[in-house]
C-alpha cells in the first residue's frame, strides 16, 4: 500500500538504490556460489536464440506468477527501457493473471503503478537511464 | 509490520481506496482479457449451489494458504459484512494453518489485526458500509 | 494420466489402501511430533463454529490451489460422503480455478475423474463406506 | 518416471486424448464460470500486441516455475507447432531454471523427454497435426 | 524496502514486539487448534536426534524458499543466538538460492540486512537477549 | 501411488537410471547456462563452513516444503549414504511438515516408502553404492 503514498518516481529510484547497495553487499561477502548465481542470472537474459525483449517478458511473467513484486518491478523497468508498449505489457500481465489466478491481482495492481511511474519518469528521462 | 503503527480503521480505508483506484485504472486500460477476468472473479463469489458465506470462506482460506495479505483482508471484510462470528473466522484460519503450515503464521497475525480493525470499525459502522 | 487407464473404482480403493497403510507406518514410527500433527489435522475438520461440510469445502479448495491431487481426492470423497451435490462441487472447483489460475486445470481434470469415480462407486456403495 | 518406460510418441497421444476427453467432460458439466475461464484461457494466447510464439514462451516458462508438467507438455507441443527451434526452447527452460531454482530440475528432465518425443513424432507428422 | 529507511536495530525490536503482541492475541483467542499448532511449532525446533542449530538451519532454508521474510528474520536471530558464523549463514542462504531460484533474491537481500542488524546489535547485546 | 505397486528397490534403481540418463541428455545439449547451473547445484552441497550432512538436511527439507518428490528421493538417498539415522530423518520430515503444512503429507508418505526402500537395499548394499 506504501507505493500509493509516495511520489512514484522517488519510489523507483529508492528501489534502485536499495537493489544496488544490497547486491554490492552480497557480491562482496566472499561466497563464490552466491557470486556465480548472480552472474548466471544476468546472463540468462542476454540475447541468444531468443531476443532480449522475449527473455525479459519471460522474466516478467514468471516473476508475476511467483508473486515477487521486486522482480516484477525490475523486469518492467527493463522492458520499458527496451521499448515495450503499454499494450504489450498489459498482454503479458494478462497471461500471468490467467496462469496464476486472482491471487496475482494485488501484484498486478502494483505492476500498473510501476508502469505509470515509468511513463512519468520517461518525461524527463526517456530511456530510464537513471535506473538499473 | 506497518499495520501496527497506524490506527487500524484508517488502514482498512486506505486499503479500500487503493484497491478501488487501481481496479478502475486496470479496468479502463482497454484490455478485454483483464476486464473479463475481473468479472469472472466477482461472479465466482455470488450465491449459487453454495451460499455467499461458504464461498467467501473458500476465498479466505485459499488466499491464506497462498499467503496473499491483500486477498485475506478483502475476504475478511466481506465475511464480517456477511455476519461471520469471530469463532467462525478463527476456525477457518485454523484450517488454513493446518493446510499451509507455519509459513502462514505471519499472515495469520496480520489477519487477526484485520479482524480487530473490522470489529473496531463496526462500533461506528456496524455493516462496514464504508468499505468495498 | 494413469487414472484414465484403470477402472476408476479400483483407483479409489487403491488410493485408500495406500493412504491407510502409510498412515499406520508413520504413526507407529515413534515420533511424537508427527503423531500430534496427524491428530491436529483430523480435528481441524470436526464440526465446531462451522459445520463439517463447510470445513471440507475449505479443505478441498485449499488443496486444489496448492495442487495436491491426493488431498483433493481425500476431500472429494469426504464431501460425497457428506452428501455434497455435483453442482456444489463444481462451484468449489470454480472458486479454486479463479483463485489458483489455469495451473490448476490438470488437477481439476483429475478432480472430475474422481467425482465420476465416486458417483460410479455410489451405485453399489451409496455412502462410500468402503472408503476412508 | 513413467514417460521413460513407454514409447514417447504414444505418450503424447495419450496425453492429448486424456486432455481432450476431460475438457469435454468439464465444458459440458453446466457450470458457466468454468466454461468462461476455459475461453479466457484460450484467448490469452491469441496474437495481439505480442505474437503467438512470445505468448506461448510465457505460457511455457510460467508453467515450468509453477511445476505443472501437463501445462509444460501442452506449451512445448504448441511451440514446436509454431516452429520453435531446440535452441529457443533450451533458452526458455534456462530462464525457468534460473527463476524457479533446482526444484524445477525434475520437470526440466521431463520437458527434454517431451521435446525429444515431439522431434521423433515430427519425422512422420512434421507439424504435429495429430496433436491438440 | 522499508528496512533501508530505519536504523536496523530498531527494526529488529519492532519485529520482535509485534510478533510477541500478536502471538499473545492469538493464543488468548480461545481456539484450541491454533494453540496446539503454536506448541507443536516450538517443539519442532527443540534438540532431539538433531541438534538445535541443524533444526534452525532447516527452519531458515525452508522459510527462504517459501519466501517468508518474517520467518527468515526469526530463524536468523535464533541462529545468531546459537552462535552461527556469517560463513555458515551465507552457505545456508546459498542452498536456498539454488533450490528456490532467483525469485528468492529480494528475500536474500533482506536477509543480509537482518544479519547486519544482528551483528550491529551484538555490539551492545552479544547474545541478542533483548530479542525473542 | 505407483511406488506401492513395484518392489521398492527396483524403483530406486529406476529413479537413478532415469535421473542419470536425462542429466546426460541435458548436459550434452550445448546450452552453457544449464551446464553451469548443474555445476553450481552440485557445489552447493559440498562441505564448507557447514558439513555435508547439514547441507543435505537443508536440501531434504526445502525439497519437501516445495513438494518435489524426485528431489526428496535424491536427498534421502544421499543422507542414508552419509549415515543418517531413521530418527534424524523423521525429525527433518517433522520440521518440513510443520513449516509446509498438511499439504506435504502425501509427499511424507512417499518419503517413508523411500526410507524403507533404502533400508531394504542396505541389506545387500550397505552404502547404497549402486545408487547416484
Amino acid at each position: 500500500m506504501g507505493a500509493a503514498m509516495v511520489p512514484p518516481m522517488k519510489d523507483l529510484h529508492e528501489f534502485n538504490e536499495h537493489r544496488k547497495r544490497m547486491n554490492e553487499r552480497i557480491l562482496s561477502c566472499g561466497h563464490q556460489g552466491l557470486k556465480r548465481f548472480w552472474a548466471l542470472d544476468s546472463r540468462a537474459y542476454e540475447a541468444g536464440a531468443l531476443d532480449e525483449k522475449t527473455l525479459e517478458f519471460m522474466g516478467l511473467t514468471t516473476s508475476m506468477v511467483l508473486k515477487c513484486d521486486d522482480c516484477v518491478t525490475y523486469h518492467l523497468v527493463r522492458l520499458v527501457q527496451l521499448g515495450a508498449s503499454d499494450e504489450e505489457l498489459y498482454e503479458a500481465l494478462n497471461v500471468s493473471l490467467i496462469v496464476g489466478g486472482s491471487i496475482t491481482i494485488p501484484h498486478i495492481r502494483r505492476a500498473f503503478e510501476t508502469i505509470d511511474a515509468c511513463r512519468e519518469l520517461q518525461k524527463t528521462d526517456p530511456e530510464l537511464k537513471s535506473l538499473l
